[in-house]
Formats: structure tokens, C-alpha cells, sequence
């Protein structure tokens, strides 16, 4: 017990809400805590904060050890400094929500899980450790109000994407039927796909087009005051 | 220094961007430091979180310490991380902004805070201590952004105002002049105002109408699905 301070400290740490979409169903990856408090149960990956990493660098580093995830989309979500949130003691969490595309959801459970997997948003999710279902839930909340008016979806497709699987995207989020028709006209109004000359194969009747998200002229068109909205 | 841990910890602090509107012009709450580092500097209200506090009542506390000010709009913002914030040691801070109402606005500096004053957005701001202009451009974005597509700007008008004050309200934050009619005609379609029977007074020439923000009504169509949009 080296470290010594005049005043009580709270302990630092990340926690990690990563959504996937496997273009049917939306997921949420958990792991299998090996250590007490809450031992076998499962829970948002994260830990501790080392005091020589920034917040980012430590969600990084958590996730990639937990479930061997990296280079995706992670975003600071809220921090949760309830009381008693940790049984052990004063335990302050910055959480980030992150988006994975199909594809990349390679797993590896490591260091102090001792199992990685993805669960679908659509079942009954497995009780979970400390306030990690408040946390989720706030990822939650904001993936689907943040959706509406950020073009975040598209890092949850592949890079090239029929409409219909955007659609079908934002079906699953808003848990909601959509009208095809205003749904396109909508999207294809703000001008921010670019339609490729390649198709979807492997369909029965008819192929369908892909289109890329054209992420640059988004990022221009922001700045001139386009409101992204879906 | 009593408390000591396996590991070193940062510590762990509040900061809070308080914009308020005295219906022409927007203003940030700044307080001016009595201790080092950054002695006499301006900064953003805040300090250490106590291990039995959360960390909204750390915000208020700290709030009304050393400005006077109480019961106000207060939303978390982001945390600041970085390793090198504080020149003294690894120190994280959780920003929220808050927003006051013409006339809450009276003030009182106290503990380690020698000043607390409002500065003018428009105005060349003094140099601020720690990451504080990153602390306060992270919240005028946030205001920018939020301003649009959430009612979050009654929380800077009088409980009944104008139209026009309404709109000002919008054009100062937004940095640009609306048009008068357009404004009015959205901001009437989400029907979230209430025409009272009193009228501002006072005018030169004709008087104009008091509304009030039916919150209680945008939380219910919210749940509907309506998205607010200016």
C-alpha cells in the first residue's frame, strides 16, 4: 500500500457497451467475470484506469485484453459515480459505447474474463454485475436518440450496403416498422449515399444496389448546417 | 496522508460551464482562482469530488460554494482525462454545463474563488486555467447541437416570454439570423407552447404575447416519437 494521499480517492474506471448488428438482429458483447465481486456473472468489459493511460487509451486497452476487440468506433458515453455502485468501495466509471461492424466481431475472452459473447438486444439478457444494466440501458437510450439525428448507424453496416439493410438497421433500433417509401426518400433526400455499380448477389428474384456512406461530404455539409434526421 | 492504495490514483474533480441569457446577449460564469496553480487566473467553477459524494451534489456543491448559485438546469457533459490537465498530477475531471434564467442569476464568490463573474460569449474571453477553453468549447457545441433537437433553451428564458425573445435566443446561439416567419411556423407546428392572455409591456408601438414551454406536453409527445426541431 505504496500510494498515499491526504484525502480519500475514488478508483477510476472504464466500462464498454458494444453493440454489433449482424443485418437480422442488433447484439451486445458481455464477459464472464473470473474474479469476485460478482464472480461468473456477466458484464460490460472494462477496468481499471491506470493512472499513465488516458480514458480512451484505457477503454482500448481494456476491451482489446477482454475480448480481444479493436480498432472500432467508441465514443464516451456518461460516467456513474453512484455511491455504492461497487461493493468494495467508492468506484467512479467513465463508460463509452462502441459500434462494431459485421464482420469484425472476432472474439477472444483474456485476461480477467473468462468468457466473451454476444447477446442478442431481441432476448432476455443475463443479470448483469455492478450498475452495468443502467449503463446499458443509457447506451441504449442514446444509440437510438442518436441515431435519429447522427449518421453513427453506418458503423454498424458493412461499408457497402443495400437500403434495405439500412432500413432494416434502423427497424431493429426504433424498434418500428418503417414506411419503405418515406423511409428512401428521406435518406436519399440529404444526398449522403453514393450509389455503387455492384449489387447484392445471392438474392432470389431481383438484386438489389449497394451504396457506400459518403462520410467526407457528411462532415462538410455539417459544418454548412445540414441536420442529419431519420 | 492516511489514505493509501495498492496502486496510484488520480484524483478525481467537477467542473461546471454555466451559460446564462439576460435576453440579448449570452454570458459563461467564470470564477476567479484565490490558490495556485493558475493563481488569479479566470476559471470554470468546480473542484475535488469527496469520496461520499455523487457526483451531481460534488457539481452543486461546488456551484454553490463558489458562485451562490443553486437549483438550476445542470446536465453531465464529458470527462477530461488527459495526463497532463493538471500540472500537479493526473487529475479527471467530469464537466457538466449548466443553464440559469434571466434574473437566478445573482452571485456570490466564496471559499477558493476570490471572483465569480459573467463574461460575455461575444467578447474576447480572458485565458482560462487548466483545459477549461476545451472544457467550454465542448459545452457551446453541446449548446449549439442540443439547442436543435431538444428544448433545452426555455431553461434560459424567463418562464413566459415573446416569440422574438425566443427567437434571439435561438439566433445568439446559433450565431445566425432566422428567418422570422419560418422560425415561427416550426416552432408552432410542434404546438409545445401556450399562448397565455398577458403581454409583454413596455413596447413602443404594440405589445406582443406571452408564451410558456408545456414541458409536461413535450414529454409525452416525446414518447410518442416527436422530434423536436428548430
Amino acid at each position: 500500500m505504496k500510494y498515499c494521499y491526504e484525502y480519500p480517492r475514488a478508483a477510476v474506471t472504464v466500462d464498454c457497451v458494444i453493440f454489433g448488428f449482424d443485418l437480422s438482429q442488433l447484439s451486445i458483447l458481455l464477459i464472464r467475470r473470473k474474479l469476485a465481486p460478482f464472480k461468473h456473472k456477466w458484464a460490460l468489459p472494462g477496468g481499471f484506469v491506470r493512472v499513465d493511460e488516458t480514458l480512451e487509451q484505457a477503454a482500448d486497452r481494456e476491451l482489446r485484453e477482454e475480448t480481444g476487440l479493436a480498432d472500432l468506433f467508441l465514443e464516451q458515453l456518461y460516467s456513474f459515480g453512484d455511491l455504492r455502485r461497487d461493493p468494495r468501495e467508492r468506484v467512479i466509471s467513465i463508460a463509452y459505447y462502441g459500434l462494431v461492424k459485421p464482420g469484425d466481431q472476432l472474439l477472444r475472452a483474456d485476461t480477467d474474463a473468462s468468457d466473451a459473447r454476444w447477446f442478442s438486444m431481441a432476448d432476455d439478457l443475463p443479470s448483469l454485475a455492478f450498475d452495468h444494466k443502467l449503463i446499458l440501458e443509457c447506451a441504449w437510450k442514446r444509440l437510438q436518440a442518436k441515431m435519429r439525428y447522427q449518421p453513427i448507424g453506418f458503423e454498424l453496416l458493412p461499408e457497402k450496403f443495400t437500403l434495405s439493410q439500412l432500413q432494416k438497421l434502423y427497424e431493429v433500433i426504433l424498434n418500428r416498422q418503417l414506411d419503405k417509401r418515406n423511409f428512401r426518400k428521406k435518406i436519399m433526400a440529404m444526398q449522403l449515399l453514393i450509389p455503387l455499380e455492384e449489387f447484392q448477389t445471392g438474392l432470389p428474384n431481383r438484386s438489389a444496389r449497394l451504396y457506400q456512406f459518403d462520410g467526407r461530404k457528411y462532415r462538410k455539409l455539417e459544418k454548412e448546417g445540414l441536420l442529419f434526421e431519420v
